[in-house]
């Protein structure tokens, strides 16, 4: 990250921040005790929170443009999930007072976040820089907006219910199993998307916001398909089941799980992912599939909701012949 | 701060934040991926975030509930300086591996989050909690609301406004050389003051909400009065000008400085104070005396705004015979 002098934080604010901010008037050019925003007629806000350290969400050595773009995937995706469209957000900045941080990291940085505003129509309009004696850590608090009544709660999944999912599961966490020497023998065009799935999560804000009227209840999966589906789950009093042999991987997942059989538990539980998670009544299964022609991206049905039981365990892996498949802990334990 | 076992993430939620969380129905008790807030009618959002870690902007053994008071205190400061009422917030709680924390920790601290939420109706509406092998870093995002139109800015000051401060200026300052040793010699009585003026930052949010129609421009002292004075004059494109004489020093700060006279340059340049320095025209002098009276906080006068002379410093701190005293870079050079 080079060795160039370390400006302060009012250069720093003037220098890469604020021309973040220019775009939204309520920022007030980053210029003042706090933003000033006007709440759009008609619709509710939804808040969210997520805090990236280095050495434990992302490796110490990550490009400046793949921090900045996870610390906005990751919110965004929280967005996506309640239905909402993005719209500001301030950041927290803890840089180390040594070592992993600089103005060519900042600028980098900031020039990401540019992009990933561009991308996601985003705003920031506030914050604070700080120094840490420990890692760079980074907290963004994102503020969507939603039309009144339409946003998406992971509480309301009813029995009968068909369970969806968005893309492809477990590329993030082989992607690190890549990165950590784990996950070794693949070609390089596997392994780079998988590393890519990994360094560079792709919130479905698009999905999100066409999913009112035909989910029943979505989340996005960030602990693992397995652990997010118990999260609905357990919101919405029900049970779940999903059939191992329906959860989509992608060609690169399939090529690793292909190495090694036993990876198939990694990529339904290991997590990043950012693809949405919903269930959704079975009268929805055509306007899912027009949905998905319509957005370019694959949704496919993965399980059902059924009945609490009262067993304890929420989520039911199965097989086509409907075989269980034990997990505990969100972890197989035999296969 | 105890021995006992650490509480996990959804434990830690359920356990200490979620009760804070039980008087804003926008929040969805932190159990769905954000929170879903309702705009009240008439009125725009304030929002700011600021950070606190530990051994940076507190002691790393300060007790947990002074924490919480810092934390709370700060941003709502900002939201004070802006006119806004408090109403939500989130935190982001990164939580050191080893040592600083534990369920003793957790516990007085969300005690102390529920008692400052009492006294200003605000509410925890979401967040993060990680591990770090940093120290104890916690952000909090606030959000606040005013009637639309009266938010107070920094950049209004006009050239013949007078320059007012709230309460007493430098406690602060002077209470962390007491904490620190720097500061000896005092009666335990004064003592006590300044260390709890350090420790308990009191967010003026009162005042703030009241100076609309009455004040020009208002910024919280967080740097210190002249540095942050500067900013008003900065951003108002003005100068001004303040008589050290007629700084409110409280009891205890007076006998600080009778004890070393040069404190006085720590008093007015150390910031923390959480006071508000506001610009009004004159003609406002004597809502301003009875505004004090109705809310049994000290308003002074001290000093006044010019204009720009372009000379560079934006600030003069002046005797009562009109005699400048030299300030450079915040700090005094000579008295």
């Amino acid at each position: 990250m080079g060795n160039d002098k370390k400006p302060d934080e009012f250069e720093i604010i003037a220098r890469y921040f604020a021309p973040l901010a220019a775009a939204e008037p309520g920022a007030l050019g980053l210029g003042d005790d706090a933003a000033l925003l006007q709440p759009p007629p008609g619709r509710q806000l939804v808040v969210t929170t997520d805090s990236l350290i280095a050495g434990v969400h992302f490796p110490t050595d990550e490009d400046a443009s793949d921090i900045a773009a996870r610390l906005i995937g990751v919110n965004l995706s929280d967005l996506a999930a309640m239905g909402a469209e993005p719209w500001a957000y301030t950041l927290s900045l803890a840089l180390p007072e040594d070592g992993e941080w600089n103005a060519g990291f900042l600028e980098a940085f900031a020039v990401a976040l540019g992009q990933q505003q561009e991308i996601h129509d985003f705003h920031l309009v506030g914050g604070d820089t700080v120094a840490t004696k420990g890692p760079l850590t980074l907290t963004l608090t994102a503020i969507g907006t939603v039309s009144d009544g339409q946003a998406l709660r992971r509480s309301d999944a009813a029995a009968g219910d068909h369970v969806y999912v968005s893309g492809s599961i477990g590329d993030a966490a082989l992607g690190l199993k890549v990165l950590t020497g784990e996950l070794t023998g693949l070609p390089k065009e596997h392994a780079d998307h998988l590393l890519a799935r990994y360094h560079r999560p792709q919130p479905r804000v698009g999905l999100g916001g066409r999913l009112f009227g035909i989910a029943s209840a979505v989340i996005d999966i960030s602990d693992g398909l397995v652990a997010d589906l118990g999260h609905i789950a357990r919101a919405s009093g029900v049970e779940a089941s999903i059939t191992l042999d329906r959860v989509p991987f992608s060609a690169a997942a399939l090529a690793a799980i292909a190495l090694n059989p036993a990876l198939v538990e990694a990529a339904i539980t290991g997590g990043d992912d950012y693809e949405l998670l919903f269930t959704s009544p079975a009268s929805q299964a055509d306007r899912i599939e027009d949905l998905s022609k319509n957005i370019d991206l694959a949704l496919t049905r993965i399980g059902s909701i059924g009945r609490n039981g009262g067993k304890g365990e929420p989520v039911r892996v199965i097989n086509e012949a409907g075989g269980e498949i034990l997990i505990k802990n969100g972890g197989y334990h035999h296969f």
